[in-house]
């Protein structure tokens, strides 16, 4: 029996660091996913490892499930109902078994997702021997989501196969889970995220569960439906930026100038709200697509300006917003800039001999390019019985 | 006799656009200047033409004195007390005289400024033959205020020859008025950008007559005093652009997004009020010239996001700004924008190694630069006794 899950990575379409300062922000899923597939072996394979494959990364790393129930006995497993949050001293008994695999320098940074994979894990699934594959359409660190990408799928997986899992295996194809069921993905994704980033907002999880797009403010976050299919051109900089830092800037310079920055946000909010209603308003003989695409691709160009006001553009990003205008697109930095990604809206009557071009000129600069379709489906799973 | 008057260009140091809608903005004068030189024939010199030479154009125009009396008769002529605007009825008369001249295609641009050249000559100086010589050291149509420089030139080097200029001619060197006569010159300029521009907004004029720097709000002017020398570099992209049609998009756009772009305004508004208090203040152990510059460089950037945000900006202008950020330079677009200049800050402790490095760059992308020190002296004057 093997089960695979996939989940979405997202973008943030309007209000990035301004929503740390009160104003809305408009998130969306994107059509680019983290499959992770789970197998136990059966009772003739006498295999006794828990096994972790990231495809992408070309890293392998295996546990026999003795050692983790020695390292980190207090594991109570199959404890689906309660996702908790992981004690630190248990996070110190985790963090031991990472440090064995001797994971090599340049992936080191993918110790804390280990982390949070072995903590989900043995949260859902005790110390059962299993295979656990991780591919992703996703770049790392980019600002897509791949961490929340790969929690949900990962804690999807583990749940589907877990004695409150509750499924019909026989069902064929992609299959959604009941909303109780996502509640708890969600919740057990988002336990993952703070083991790998500390003080996540919840957002990325969120969107990668549920899909479409999510409006939030001060904490507070709506679910709301899109009415358009939105296209994007997402370039990967691959500047890699510090986040903390970013973050940290824009509210230094919001100290600096008070009145300034606090009438930016405002801005910023207005932009978000306007975007969401656009986004969720339908297509009628007084707005059509064209024109509701026009409208995003100006609040994208003013959010844009406003980010620039911030502080948080960079000069990878300037030439990507330099090379799309020259074909007349409209183009924003996503998340907390300083490198990372920038999205491009992709009209529907653009030619295909454009979208070429752009992207040849682009990933000639060196960025790497991915389409992508904004605001579809969430969290799926699917069953293959035939797999032993 | 004959006197030579020099008057600066000016920039637009915050505040371009927003100020349209009721923001305030600061604008500064520039070292670069347009020089007018005017001289009287002697009686044996039997010289009864009116001659216009325009250097940088490379244009020369002549007019018989008489030919300007009789097209152009009611001109009552040393009226230099109290400038008057020319009325529609005489500015067809001084049209015909224009027209007589046959100014080539290519410069029928400046028809406008010949015809403030005739309004503002006859009515300080009546039908005396003269010679009159303009240099300037401002590009035409980039934003720099070369109109209002040459109507501040001509109209000081009017009034200075004229009967009320009351000047003591034996004094050597480049020489202030007082500030009544500065005020007649700068109404008097005002008349002549009435006849080039429409509806000036009287700016230029004021900070080419005043000097130093300006802000204003809603038509109020306050004249304020630089306590920093500022030195920009200031990059001409040779774009042309539509003033008119760029004030009606962003007023078109605050139709579209009122709260947005209300907040923007205000944030705006805050720049140039900021801005304009640490140009003032004095240089102290707290905040001493190096603090000062990473200021108004901060400001300059926050600006110029937001007028990115108002979508004035321009891929000559991304170019610009992109280069000057390779080298940790600040930059925004002054006035119109569209194409127009850009400003560049270049620090005190900035090495003249690297301003060459980022001129020959940006010239490189067919841009031109000039080095400006900002809030200088505004209109002066030199005699020339022995000149006949």
């Amino acid at each position: 029996m093997e089960v695979r899950a996939r989940a979405p990575g997202k973008i943030i379409l309007a209000g990035e660091h301004a929503v740390v300062h009160g104003s809305a922000a408009v998130a969306a899923s994107i059509d680019l996913y983290t499959y992770v597939s789970l197998r136990f072996p059966t009772p003739s394979d006498n295999h006794d490892t828990l096994n972790l494959q990231l495809k992408d990364i070309g890293l392998e790393l295996s546990w026999p499930v003795g050692r983790i129930k020695e390292a980190f006995p207090e594991s109570s497993g199959c404890i689906t109902s309660s996702p908790t949050s992981c004690p630190p001293d248990t996070l110190k008994l985790i963090a031991t078994l990472v440090e064995e695999q001797n994971i090599p320098e340049a992936k080191i940074g993918l110790a804390a997702g280990v982390t949070a994979f072995l903590w989900l894990y043995t949260s859902v699934q005790g110390y059962k021997p299993a295979k656990v594959v991780v591919n992703s359409e996703l770049p790392l660190g980019a600002g897509l989501g791949s961490s929340a990408a790969f929690c949900v799928s990962l804690a999807a997986a583990l749940i589907a196969l877990s004695d409150s899992g509750n499924q019909d295996f026989s069902r064929e194809g992609w299959l959604t889970f009941e909303d109780s069921q996502l509640e708890l993905v969600n919740k057990w994704a988002f336990e993952g995220e703070k083991i790998i980033h500390g003080k996540p907002s919840g957002i990325d999880n969120t969107v990668s569960t549920y899909g479409n797009m999510i409006k939030y403010k001060s904490g507070g976050l709506a679910r709301i439906k899109s009415n358009m299919a939105l296209k994007m051109l997402i370039t990967d900089t691959k500047v890699g930026r510090n986040t903390k830092a970013l973050v940290a800037s824009v509210s230094e310079r919001a100290v600096r100038h008070p009145n300034a920055m606090t009438a930016v946000f405002t801005a910023v909010d207005s932009i978000s709200n306007e975007l969401a209603t656009i986004i969720q308003s339908a297509s009628s003989a007084d707005l059509d697509i064209v024109e509701k695409e026009e409208k995003v691709e100006e609040l994208m160009e003013m959010n844009q300006g406003l980010l620039q006001c911030m502080g948080v553009s960079h000069a990878s990003i300037e030439t990507v917003l330099r090379t799309t205008l020259k074909y007349k697109l409209a183009s924003k930095l996503t998340g907390a800039g300083g490198g990372g990604c920038v999205l491009t809206l992709l009209p529907t009557l653009l030619s295909g001999t454009v979208v070429d071009k752009v992207i040849a000129e682009l990933e000639s600069c060196g960025f790497q390019c991915k389409i992508a379709g904004i605001g579809g489906n969430g969290l799926e799973i699917c069953f293959n019985i035939s797999s032993s």
